[in-house]
């Protein structure tokens, strides 16, 4: 029979105003893990969270990861272990979401303070970090202190491990999941992940599969300093009109892929998956909408979808070293660092993509005939992940979202990646579920990113109900 | 027969230690005019000009410009206008300069504090502006301060005219000068400005020619904010691939500019020219010196110069609205704008050229069959100046050099552009010499920038000998 959450739900929402006020603090830590100087301020939000949690009552553990790869003058931020409840007769379920974010200033565009929590008479509630992914890491201690406030059992034994490193490759966390896998972690019984998306703005959805991404630097450089290009135009090589040439082989303007041998790596497209895309509730319009542009690609929701979900995809992300500022400067710039990634899908391995960038961008380099050197790598990178949504795991999901929003969510695969996924599948052998609480409009990394009100709350709902129907779901391995 | 100097040189000489004070306090005042905020230190530098020439007896005025173009919020500068000396019976020359800077931030590789003036062991005095144009600009006051301490007659009516916008276009200024050449300039006999290079590090030059610049922007936008790469990538024509490949269309690793047309309006290279290349004093040494590296794109000194001098150039400077941070970020900017430039020589007409680039950039664009929009623009342009150097304005500063250096100067071209020079020429209708103080080592636009103590106090000897010499040639038109 179905578990009695009324009072649990009732609790969450008269605790609504408290929730908000919990997420608005931690928006206000800037805990940007990709700008060093910010590094105190993550370590900051660590430390927040493990108070918070201290508070409610869970046994937590702030565990340090050393000094930062090829920065050794960083620490790395620490990753917040909990534990709350350790009934052996109850399930134990594992939960993971990160409490760094990605860099926001207000000249990028921001509408608000990026680092102050403002919601709008829509219960949009504006910041960066509240849907990704301070939101939903909230999510899991306001329901801890809902079942404490509504007097009602807590279902299960929670594990939590919070990470501080997420939005810069994860660092370090990899080896600490696979050797606490066998200590702090080895109760689990499952892995949830809310780090993603609705598809949309209205259906909710169960994520069982996620691109990987392989982030790649192409460093050109030749004179010794930065030159003024009328005294030095037309006489030496300039390392920007190299890079440029480079960064134009790999893709082209339609997302076509460029890179020699890419294509021959990816899974082909069955009839079986095929006929999956034609249910999703998704339309161009949800596309346009979150896009803020009719600037798709595909003219039809399926092959919109295997783009986003089931083809991998190149983007361009930016130049270091150039000049990125407004107004006109007249430098030739020494050194340039073109930054692109590959969203990577089954059966691409890491290493057999390395491997044909490093040949394409060096090939395409030695082509240019120029006396400038180059050197191209890989800054990080994350497998992709498919996982069956025919477990206990998905099915109690399943069920606790049909509870909360009144509707069978959508079984969706993502375009993001979401690196440690596929770490904690592989290090405890359990099945990872990704529970959504953010919609499709949230502008995770970009401008003016958001969470609704609405996702919050119910969301909060949801992550309690998930644990109930945990509780009471018969052992299958799915 | 030639003047007597000795009094005024061991005067400078005696002065060198105060000279170099006045210099350390106009570098650390960072008139930046490319930045809106440092706008009012700009300013503060003007009033800094006219404060020290007031002390020295001349007249001075703060001319204000009206509001910046397309930035009505702000202010331009004020151009300092001065006269020192009011004889009938002397020469009157106009010199120019200009007080503001190009930006500097000491993240962009700088040793020093790029607004702190920093001696080292050698004599080289780092600092933005030392050399580009603040130690120049401060050799004419200095050249007025040496004369009253020593005694010495000012051989001429010294007319001043120093901007704060040559970094970014002298907005505003052409006006001005037009209007100012029947009123404050009406009296001038010939015009001198002081901000351009030796070609080397050993030979000082007179130079009689300047290539102009017009500087572009291409703007690329589709979604209406910045997109998360796993989100979106694949789906969504992204600006970065459009722009990337515009821009790699633009020009080839060897420097040959791919805009069709460019070369037909480019004067024919005539033999007599070419003889004339020969007897320059550089090396490629002192190229690849000055570049820091052996990238340079000919393996000859004529070919060389005539890159820099007498053929067009197009560098591609930077991309604004893109990820160019250290780090990694998945982001697909929404709007990018790519910076570049096209140095430009006889006989290129800045409409021609503007008429061709946007043909190219617009059929380069419609040709990726892209969602996203495209808009290319002219930021600023300066036209190319020859002069004759023959007249009797650059045989006095020959002689000048001969005198104060041992050695008959080169007459060079410059790479660079002033545009003010062309627009003094047309307004006066007098001949204008560019007399440079700093050599090719400076750094002017990049890291490090800076002026050797030599070259300094000796430039200062320089300039006002050459305003005896001057005092002293015959009439001729050159």
């Amino acid at each position: 029979m179905a578990p009695q959450l009324d009072a649990y739900f009732k609790q969450v929402d008269s605790l609504s105003d408290a929730f908000i006020e919990r997420l608005r603090k931690a928006v206000a830590i800037p805990s940007v893990s990709a700008e060093d100087e910010r590094r105190p301020e993550v370590v900051k939000m660590g430390e927040f969270l493990a108070s918070e949690l201290k508070s409610l009552g869970a046994e937590v553990e702030l565990r340090p990861l050393g000094k930062q790869p090829h920065k050794e003058h960083l620490d790395l931020p620490p990753v917040v272990v909990a534990r709350y409840g350790n009934d052996s007769k109850k399930r134990t379920i594992l939960v993971y979401g990160h409490y760094d974010v990605q860099p926001a200033l207000m000249e990028d565009g921001w509408a608000t303070e990026p680092f102050k929590l403002t919601v709008d008479d829509k219960g949009r509630m504006y910041g960066r970090g509240s849907t990704d992914d301070k939101g939903p890491v909230l999510g899991w201690l306001n329901a801890i202190e809902a079942h404490q406030k509504a007097g009602v059992e807590f279902p299960v034994n929670l594990l939590m491990c919070f990470e501080g490193m997420e939005e810069y490759g994860s660092e370090g966390l990899d080896d600490f999941i696979v050797e606490e896998s066998k200590k702090f972690f080895k109760d689990a019984d499952a892995v949830c992940i809310s780090d993603n998306y609705w598809l949309g703005t209205e259906k909710p959805c169960l994520t069982y599969g996620l691109r990987g991404c392989n982030y790649y630097s192409i460093e050109i450089s030749g004179p010794g300093q930065d030159l003024h290009s009328g005294v030095f135009g037309g006489t030496a090589h300039e390392p920007m009109t190299d890079l440029v040439r480079v960064m134009g082989t790999l893709v082209a303007p339609d997302g076509k892929i460029l890179i020699k041998g890419i294509d021959d790596l990816v899974a082909p497209l069955t009839d079986d998956e095929k006929a999956l895309y034609g249910d999703i509730a998704f339309t161009m319009d949800n596309l346009y909408e979150s896009l803020g542009s009719i600037t798709g690609i595909y003219p039809d929701k399926e092959r919109t979808l295997m783009g986003r979900w089931r083809y991998p995809s190149l983007s361009l992300h930016g130049i270091e070293g150039a000049f990125s500022a407004p107004g006109a400067k007249t430098v030739i710039p020494a050194k340039v660092i073109g930054k692109f990634s590959i969203r990577t899908v089954p059966d691409m391995e890491i290493e057999a993509v390395d491997k044909l960038v490093y040949k394409h961008v060096n090939d395409a380099f030695a082509a240019l005939g120029s006396k400038n050197k180059c050197h191209v790598y890989l800054q990080h990178a994350g497998k992709w992940w498919v996982a069956s949504p025919k477990h206990w795991n998905f099915t109690a999901a399943g069920k606790a979202v049909e509870h909360v929003w009144g509707v069978k969510p959508d079984l969706t695969r993502e375009g993001g990646s979401i690196p440690v996924t596929l770490t904690f599948e592989q290090a405890t052998g359990k099945n990872v579920l990704l529970l959504p609480m953010g919609s499709s409009t949230d502008a995770a990394h970009s401008i003016n990113e958001k969470l609704d009100k609405k996702n919050y709350i119910e969301g909060i709902k949801l992550l309690g109900a998930y644990l109930h129907y945990v509780a009471e779901e018969p052992m299958n391995q799915g």
